[in-house]
């Protein structure tokens, strides 16, 4: 073929870290097959839908089966009992919004990728370490990249530098990889530097749910955050939705830049290369929010932090210095033994059969970190501190 | 904000197609709230799903509500047994295809928008008349097009011409809105023409099922076309699936341009900016194309082509000339009396309460035409004919 191809994807690394994962933990399992392998890596949830999400589900599979309750295309930006619901759970935080700013999509993954397609050419922040789609989603288009760099000098919060200008920037609180969560007074900081430079905020909260200390959910709890950021969500890891898809992105009216609103672009956006939510799974994040269906997300949340725990208690007894744990699912540990993360990825696979993720494929600055997460099971949980505790 | 932001945007027109024509539906019901609208514009489905897809549907929802058969995150491009299913769907007419090549997705528009990310700057080629989405997302991204004109001296079919150049081809067969179809020599000559010129043809056959006569169902059917062309296709329009969402689009192993393969490009871009459908909507697919459920899928179809002959009785006892309503769920008709499109819009939403799609919304070669589709109620679609015999 004689085409032009996009060839900034030669510029992108040869393989996605979770694939990368993926392919050594196969690579060990094949080659040891009556090892138990215990999965702390990938950060996806294990405990099933909730009893009213199956329900709401159950219940529009039955709608669909009939003509008269049956529903075609759906509203691209999201059916507005969904909206609402979410509006209602802003507003349990203090954050009003209005329907049009809230819209419905297949996750967060799509929603902070397919936000590049709004901008031009800007300089673009991105925290290191941090979840790999906001650097490779820019990378694929071309853009100029600045690191934001993390460590245990700032908290692994990364603040305004005196010799950051004008661009886009992406801020995760709470954090994935390190756990660590924004305070109100630093989200304050940040939105005043966004709207004295002209900036965006791509403001990832997909953990809010996991916060319990009193730390902001939404950007939009902060002063003046409205005419500087982009917030998006998601029900995966608030009610387990990594295999029902589903998420939230609020794009506020009062986003203007060069005569365009952001609001209508994404509007624009999503309507022109976007079809909507299944009804089905749109029904199940409703109930995920009604009263019974969040007391039930809040359970499931609990009991993965009790999974965080104990993780954090064997890292204590054991000396090993680590973040996070407190206020989101994640726990950022430093490598015992001067080890790097591959190197600390092997040992725990190969030795103690303990999948987790290596801190160097959020960045450079992960070096030498390392990712559990407090997504097993209880008893899988149990069994790796164990393992950790006698071999470690 | 000071921010770059994708000025393309001013280049959109006001509104995508469908939202004017809800705007004008909404304006004409609220001021006349006794009149019965019959809506036979957007190309929306009516029936409900099958039996064997809700089946499936309502026991994948119970394997979610249980920690053992729970399933988190899906593969990016599709779990194993849709694609297997796919693969057999292919193999019914002839084309073999490795699991690879076949990439699950929400949505044959979202996929027919998002191969524009994996382009560099091409000259691209667009039917016109042709479904909105080739056109708006290539205007975001600032492409350079060239329109197709299809009329009825070429049967609505553009072939190549000599002033064709290296390219990307959008074609649609059976078409959208027209209801033409290619022939396979039509096909043939399209796909030598690509290799010729080392062009990429994009090819949307989210129409394919509706297919009575010996047309290609598949552009892979004819030799060479996997050195030269995607295929993008849907359960949307095939197993009523508007509202749930389930697309596919195939790209062989042998697509290469400057020494990218476009295949594991779009592997790329799935696993970076897209996060898998919903294991519910996975399971209804593949309960569509099962023996019993593909049974379903064409009776529904055949509900609909019985709608499509009661409009073309109609519409030939009234001498009006159409094409389409054979291989395809739609009739484009010229518009009678002289009427442009939107004036025959106004005129049978006014008199005839009745909702069909302007012709010059799928670009200038529409002008004067008009199109009517097939997948209103049995009931509503008689009406609509009772009312066109009597008053137009």
């Amino acid at each position: 073929m004689k085409i032009e191809v996009n060839t900034h994807y030669k510029d992108l690394q040869e393989s996605y870290l979770f694939s990368e994962i993926g392919r050594r933990v196969r690579a060990y399992a094949d080659a040891h097959p009556d090892k138990k392998i215990i999965r702390l890596g990938i950060g996806d949830v294990t405990l099933p839908l909730s009893a009213p999400v199956t329900r709401a589900m159950q219940k529009a599979c039955a709608e669909q089966a009939d003509a008269s309750s049956f529903h075609g295309y759906a509203p691209e930006n999201g059916y507005a009992f969904l909206r609402e619901a979410i509006a209602r759970h802003y507003a349990s935080f203090g954050v009003t919004l209005s329907l049009d700013e809230i819209f419905v999509s297949d996750g967060a993954k799509s929603d902070i990728a397919n936000l590049t397609d709004l901008l031009g050419d800007n300089r673009i922040y991105i925290p290191d370490p941090v979840y790999p789609v906001y650097l490779d989603s820019n990378i694929m288009c071309g853009r100029r990249i600045t690191f934001m760099p993390a460590h245990e000098e700032n908290g692994f919060l990364p603040m305004p530098a005196s010799d950051y200008t004008t661009g886009v920037f992406y801020l995760c609180s709470p954090n994935n990889p390190t756990g660590a969560v924004y305070s109100r007074s630093q989200l304050k900081e940040w939105v005043d530097f966004a709207n004295r430079t002209g900036s965006l905020l791509l403001f990832d909260a997909a953990y809010e749910a996991f916060i319990s200390g009193d730390y902001p959910h939404s950007i939009f709890e902060i002063d003046g955050a409205r005419t500087c950021a982009i917030e998006i969500c998601s029900f995966s890891k608030t009610a387990g939705f990594t295999g029902t898809r589903c998420g939230y992105t609020v794009v506020p009216d009062l986003l203007v830049s060069d005569g365009l609103s952001l609001n209508h672009m994404w509007y624009r956006r999503q309507s022109t290369k976007f079809n909507g939510v299944s009804y089905v799974v749109q029904r199940g994040a409703e109930a995920a929010l009604s009263p019974e269906g969040f007391a039930a997300c809040l359970e499931n949340i609990s009991y993965y932090m009790g999974n965080a725990r104990r993780i954090k208690e064997l890292l204590l007894a054991k000396g090993i210095r680590f973040t996070g744990g407190d206020n989101a699912p994640y726990i950022w540990l430093r490598c015992p033994g001067g080890r790097n993360s591959w190197e600390f990825f092997d040992y725990l696979l190969e030795e103690l059969q303990i999948v987790g993720t290596p801190g160097a494929g959020f960045g450079s600055c992960g070096e030498g970190y390392f990712r559990l997460t407090a997504f097993g099971s209880r008893e899988n949980t149990e069994e790796a501190v164990r393992r950790l505790r006698e071999k470690l």
